[in-house]
């Protein structure tokens, strides 16, 4: 069910945290933070380093929206290892009421849109939420381990060493403007949680195949619900579907007769040069999305590039053990419609 | 900071579904399903198992209340399983919002917790929580396989074999009676969502210690905050702490001068029998306290035995990885306060 957010809820402020691929692709002088020798964050194992991500994410963000921690009312945030435990140690130090998410890459849209819920609501003012995911950590839990140097397979997606996080607010004064420079804002506007949805695939280097179908029953069910189309948005941003999940995608959606083809994009396709650097069909993760929306995307609303998206976190909701046993890896995609609000 | 439920959300109907340590114990006869033959409910492996138990208990809880999954505008749910897969595979029919949580074993709060906020502040109607844990896939994943026949230490807990679901609603004509009988409902009246806390515990077979500082830290602030005291409530029931924990978390709130002693229990403590089945230190996992609080607490509190009652899910934010690293388990609370109305 699509739900409007009728009660303005804005993001106040976002920041992100990479690595060096991440920092050395396309969008790199829009993330905020990176480690600049190799991707440990100054941490003696990988699972430390994505939470110290985490932790410098949020810190970032906070900062930038001149807040503390203790200003904020709950924390979202969820990431792809066991038990979340980037997640868990990463934000440990912060002194929020933590609520731990379980969305796999659609974990960035999942925090947006229940911090949105909640904020819109009237429960609760301010809430952060955050999201990560890390290359060596998640390979080596998903698939195996970098030091194997195992053969990746062409419709494989390299995972984000990323962060991002997002400050929320209802209280529009928290909003902050530079001087003289006009007062736009991002505002969310309506969100449409998804449902899980198991297309057979059980490959478990071909993620964005198993993701693409949740992501289109979302985006339809959202068009039928709200009378909206493609061409009612500047940009339709898909979180980590890659070179073969967004083919796949827009062939769903044409065989609904929706054209999205125009105004959508994928943050898998965005993060790395294919040419330059080849990341086979494209990034993936928690990181992805989270990254991508937070740096350039936002940028680019407030500047007016973009007046009205629609941000779809897609998820991969399997672990190895459930392929191991033989089952398929069902999907997931929320949906979170941002608006540029001139104020 | 706790948040008043200040609009009507009510717990229109709940169902738990164990395995046979969990029926033979004496709260065997509150339950609404269970596997006469060995736990692993028709399925090949513990993992199918547990989702397996997840589907029968929404679908009971569903039956119970008169509703279809259609009728869910969300449905939250989490286990103790590598990304959640319990949860994830379980519900996969029901064709509803899916929102993946990770909370350990507060999961059963957390989802609560979200669900009352949501229905309260008008966005969703209707909402189901679902949380589970099965003996055999959580000790296996995080100790060791039950085939090798580990030792237990006395500080362990056993991890239950049971979940939960729970179907809320802020209709009020949801609510369904017995003819001729007086109408009383479960209410949700406040939430307390916990912040993670680290005492430093770092022993895999004493959660109950790693969990109580969270416990006491998020019912101190709640009497705190909102001037309440224990005498205000009959009973004070936090999820797994066990015999270790509920010892701990008493002698902690008793620095704090809140004696809770009197009306405090354990739904680790309430589920197995001491003397006849030795548990050690008494039950654990996301089942524990879904499959107390669904069945016989929630039955004595519309029966009348108990008015107001405060349910205080614990959790410990570990795993394995963290642990083999070197790292200490924090803990989390959240707390649900839930009350007799009569209609």
């Amino acid at each position: 069910m699509a739900i409007c957010i009728n009660n303005p809820v804005y993001i106040v402020s976002s920041a992100s945290v990479v690595g060096q691929e991440e920092k050395n692709g396309p969008l790199g002088e829009h993330f905020d933070i990176y480690d600049e020798k190799d991707d440990t964050f100054g941490c003696k194992t990988w699972e430390k380093a994505e939470s110290e991500m985490q932790r410098l994410a949020l810190g970032k963000a906070l900062s930038l929206a001149g807040k503390m921690d203790t200003d904020m009312e709950m924390l979202f945030a969820g990431d792809l290892l066991n038990q979340c435990i980037g997640s868990n140690y990463g934000l440990l130090n912060y002194d929020t009421a933590y609520i731990g998410l379980y969305g796999a890459c659609s974990t960035a849209a999942e925090g947006l849109m229940l911090a949105a819920m909640l904020c819109s609501g009237g429960l609760v003012s301010r809430c952060a939420s955050v999201a990560s995911s890390h290359n060596a950590s998640a390979e080596r839990q998903f698939r195996s381990p970098l030091e194997y140097g195992g053969q990746r397979s062409p419709t494989a997606q390299w995972t984000v060493t990323g962060s991002a996080a997002y400050i929320l607010s209802a209280v529009q004064k928290d909003l902050l403007f530079e001087k003289n420079a006009p007062k736009y804002a991002a505002r969310i506007t309506a969100v449409q949680p998804g449902r899980s949805l198991d297309a057979g695939i059980n490959d478990i280097t071909n993620m964005g195949a198993a993701m693409a179908p949740a992501a289109s029953d979302t985006i339809v069910r959202f068009f039928k619900e709200t009378g909206q189309r493609a061409k009612d948005f500047d940009l339709i941003l898909t979180g980590d579907l890659g070179y073969e999940g967004t083919v796949i995608l827009q062939d769903l959606m044409r065989c609904e007769n929706f054209d999205i083809s125009a105004v959508h994009n994928d943050c898998g396709l965005l993060i790395y040069d294919r040419a330059r650097q080849d990341k086979h069909a494209g990034g993936s993760g928690c990181g992805c999305s989270a990254v991508v929306l937070s740096s350039y995307i936002l940028k680019k609303l407030k500047q007016g590039k973009y007046k009205r998206i629609l941000f779809v976190g897609t998820g991969a909701l399997m672990s190895p053990m459930s392929l191991q046993q033989g089952l398929s890896i069902p999907g997931i995609a929320h949906l979170v419609q941002i608006e540029r609000e001139e104020l």
